[in-house]
């Protein structure tokens, strides 16, 4: 029998987290199938990861509502969830509720912190405060459930842009910068994640904020023994691309511009409104498509909030592309999907990946994870197939032990 | 240096044909770029594959007028052609016109006989006839340009659905066919297919024509130790679904619909308005995605002639997939693309794959150039990025000799 | 006050009577604005028409299910109704319910019995027979709900084609072929419309079903001094078609080509998977085409059921179109509308227009509701802005009274 | 016989004037048919508007070259014209060409100036200066062509904002700020206008340049009875705009959103890079739609510069609206259309026109022609079918004199 996995979710009341622990407790209780899990494939049959009724939910977040309501409310604007499913969750989602703790609003910028239920009862005047803070709940959900082992996972709002500076590249520096209580180089997201080594968790950052996981949490982690991955997840538009763009490049068919339109309306994108919070996503979405492709050519990535679309995000791409004797023709694409149905079953398959790293003593940046993220740490190939190729490698690796 | 390689084109004054031999001759002067070529990847040089300055064209067609005639048809059509390119290039086509030879009509059905100029120039009545003709015009082709090998090429219009028989399975049946004149089960391109195996070409199926590529004509070439490789050049709609179904499969979401308008305007979409000749090419279209998939879903491909589009295929998916919790998501793609200048490239890719091959001695089919394919002879794989893997583990493996 | 106007529906357990009714009585309880509804635009305030409090609802059914159980199957399926709103409703339409009758099956084709529960409840032997039970059922509704007059309507699935005969022509043909029985000539819709002419109401023919109204039955209307108007309704994609086709027409942008390939997954689409059904419908989206623009150009209209999208119509729309010195240049849409969402409100405008006009002894066919229709009866206009015109001239009229 | 009537056009070598001048020239000749010119129609046969016979063609502009080498880049770039179209037309482009004279280069920001074959020769120092020599090329050019009158047509690429101040509401400001050399408040634009008040021209502005139609320069057109009418022609992805609201409006379907993403690649596309000279481009396009239908909703224009698509513009609406039940629907649709084909034909008909008022001593705004502008000049009107209502009833009223 499996030990029991702890998954602490900072935003654990938001979209993604509300979806991925609703498709747990439903998938285990049999009422929906596992669409979408990577890790449900027969590839993983007998691996031994942890099944989804290993895991234990909890998290951070700074609204005060439960998640019922979430559920409820994400029912009424996108029709994700369905009434019934969330009346017979509701017991369960209660007590879920209940292990959330009040998160921690830190140089978080105007727009997130606009989200939050109030800001007094989440702003944390120092850092190491806010770490302590951090660490304690984690500590007590590791307690209160008899868990082996936590996954901290950051699936909060894009938090803004950060500037650099030598401290944020070294496990050494970032402690510096949290003792010294240095608050133009820190973010909340910083924190969590000190707070996440300090209590011996893996961790997954499914956003792109710049504050999650820079080089100095890496070694943090690295320094502990730690698994994590990042950054910022794969799920639509981008996946796409790093998909079409290896067909243009096997092909030889020369790109002349990529156009990726794209429209959202949850609460990311309200944050995304915000100028200095979209630069990151922005840059996560579009660095991909030159790398991959090596050569120059006019690209452009547009993220608009349309609240209408709630979290129904709308993409639509123009490629347009050079062929045989000069001759330009073009392809275009609409995707339309729901970012949260999408990004809910990646977080599940990789809470299992990096519980099973855990577990088997293997640490640093998780590679063989690397197609399900935007800017995946440390692997610089961005061709979806050859990224598929390391998860199956991992596996095969795996299994041959 | 390179030995002169032969390329004979069955259906030598179509559009891909006009196309590849325009396209070959503005790059080896320089005059564009090998865009769309597979072949000028860095992968491939230093390989040793005839360069496109060791090739010389002729074939067989059922129209009268010279190639320069039909270069200027498809710039006014459909301008994919530059005016400046034709001028320059007009004496060099001039002679390869001359080189050209009349075709064979033998049950090519009526939409190919009505594209004719005039059908007693052509039609042949009986098979083995046809077969010597054809093999003579080869012969000749040889020995003017004194070539050391030939790649025969199908490039003729989609032929009308062949009633199967034992005889097709096996060579001595498919001769027997041929000798005892069985207009019921040859057609045109089963006779050009066996004056290539007795004139050893290597022999390249572009076409889904069911008649060119049998059982029993694959036996007649690997009986001689010649390569060859088929069917139905994959260029554009279909290749986008082969690499997008991984995808789908990759995520595991679930595919519930996938429907496919293809509209098309050129020789080809006027062809395959007949029933009879549809047939054939939406089967090798739409068997692709349910065995690649591996479960059964709604799917459908429509092919319609839109004579004002001439030879800009536009074709427009509709993919309707589930998701995580059951969720309904869609992808649409609109690809515009010109049939002519897709294909070429590949055509003369494989030109040169092939008499390479037939140069190491390698017989049989390639399996290596499945990716070029909507239905690779003998592969199974309909999975893009795997079957082009097989191409460059082949590569890799030609270099390690 | 307005006196009490009844709605007859036959079909009235179908997705758009559901729908109707289930939005009328939202409406009229002020849960949900009446967006859609072109009666409830500024033009036809004080202009009398019955308010949709003055509206009772009943009809025929070939189902047993009651319209709540109807109404969380929409909701499942197609999202488009709310679990509170039903909650809210389920005892007024529990009651209507009651009020359904079940409904006739006479010649309706194998794809609509198909849907029926059980075909011995509803088979009608004789024409005769089925239309005194169905004029039975209508008086009884009348006299149970102290009802001045009562609409018509027809919302039931496609029937098959019908072959035309003269007796169709006129009110004394058709009264012929009921009492002679003939099967050969006369369908469900048909008996369904003579019970009407009988029993005083005024009629609405939703659906493109070849029986609904011919001539003959409009001459029967006519006679008795009663209003009706059909047919088809015009909700998505020809909607579209018949308000783009005037933009190139005044702008003398010539039309090469029109491509419409419709999807659709609700029981209309099932119905019309087969071909006998579907010929009438593809007819009425056809043909307006070529009439509106006055010359002959490559045009085609494909309706495809993909199950999954159940009510979600989504169509592709591909405008091929010169310009200016012959350039070709192209338009695309994809209409992504929910069927019975469109024509519910349309079925709530068109029974207040025809319950007025009733009122105000107008009789024969209503041509101010052209804009309404595919094929509006007895009107050669095709061009959207002029229909819509038409009305606003009638409402502008009738006030000046 | 008509008079003849001269075309003085500023930017007479850019796309939209080279290819109305080719257009109307080969028409002429009965090369090709008048599509897409709303003058052609069988609603302006017999009106006695000027014919394309009795057009003679000038202009201004900043480049040396010739209309020929103007139309072979352009059949080069976006292959709208024909090698042979322009081969036969070769001679009579020449004449042309010389007719032309240089333009005038006065604050017109950056990014035109960037255009021009160097600064020195074009830039006018005071404004006077600019508008005698601009009015001696009309008066040179009408002596020398021996015109009864010129239509003044700007054509030249969108100006950067102008700062509004009182002066240019008068014609008498207009003159005061001419006089007293204010670059602070004029553009090239500006002075072209006021050359061609001074010489009698009727004037056209096609454009959305701020500073060729303030209400100073429509009174100075205005006091010397003669007609005009502006601004920015109406020709693609707005057209469709001012099609489709009106759908909506009709329909009472409630618009959510309204996404357009517009791409172009032309020198239009260029000068709209920068930011300056875009705000009047989007202002233009973006306040239709809300003014149109009457509420508030979320609606964003991006234009973007895609240098690989030369001429053709390629646009994607993404509509979001709201239906019946509060349900969310959408549309959307690829506009693929070549702006230069598109405008040409609309600049040939206003300029007959124009010179048809003219010779009837019609003065002032010519409302009629509000169909053709994206912001037509005292013209509340948005809704295309009503503006196009507007031009019917002028041809009427004109017939009935």
């Amino acid at each position: 029998m499996s030990a029991k996995v702890g998954v602490w979710i900072v935003g654990a009341k938001g979209g993604v987290a509300t979806t991925a622990i609703c498709g747990a407790l439903a998938i285990r209780r049999g009422m929906v199938d596992a669409v979408g899990m990577v890790t449900e494939s027969d590839a993983c049959v007998g691996l031994g990861l942890p099944t989804l009724h290993d895991l234990a939910f909890g998290g951070h977040d700074i609204r005060e509502s439960g998640l019922t309501e979430q559920a409820h409310e994400l029912r009424r604007d996108a029709s994700t969830l369905r009434y019934e499913t969330i009346q017979e969750l509701t017991e369960e989602l209660d007590t879920i509720s209940k292990s959330c703790r009040p998160g921690v609003l830190f140089e978080s910028g105007q727009a997130i912190e606009a989200l939050a239920d109030g800001t007094e009862r989440y702003r944390v005047a120092r850092a190491r405060e806010a770490v302590d803070r951090i660490a304690a709940d984690i500590r007590e959900f590791k307690s209160n459930h008899n868990l082996e082992r936590v996954v901290l996972v950051n699936l909060a709002s894009t938090e803004p842009q950060l500037e650099t500076c030598p401290e944020l590249d070294t496990a050494e520096g970032v402690m510096k910068l949290v003792e010294s209580d240095d608050h133009g180089h820190l973010r909340a997201s910083t924190l969590y994640a000190v707070a996440g080594a300090e209590t011996d968790c893996s961790y997954l950052n499914f956003t792109p904020s710049p504050g999650a996981l820079p080089a100095g949490i890496a070694a943090l982690f690295e320094q502990r023994g730690l698994p994590f991955m990042g950054s910022d997840g794969k799920t639509g538009e981008t996946l796409m691309k790093s998909v079409l763009a290896t067909l243009f490049h096997q092909r030889r068919l020369r790109v002349l511009a990529w156009q990726g339109y794209n429209m959202l309306g949850d609460r990311d994108g309200q944050v995304l409104q915000n100028e200095s919070n979209k630069a990151a996503k922005v840059e996560s979405k579009d660095h991909l498509l030159q790398e991959h492709l090596g050569y120059p050519f006019q690209s452009h990535v547009a993220i608009d909030y349309v609240p209408s679309l709630n979290d129904w995000k709308t993409a639509w791409d123009f490629i347009h592309f050079e062929g045989f004797l000069g001759v330009k023709m073009s392809l275009q694409f609409t995707w339309q999907g729901c970012d949260s149905i999408l990004a809910a079953p990646l977080v599940l398959d990789m809470v299992r990946f990096l519980a099973y790293a855990h577990s088997k003593g293997q640490s640093g940046p998780q590679h063989h994870l690397a197609s399900f993220f935007k800017s995946p740490h440390g692997v610089d190939v961005h061709d979806f197939p050859r990224q598929f190729a390391l998860l199956e490698e991992y596996i095969a690796a795996e299994r041959a032990r």
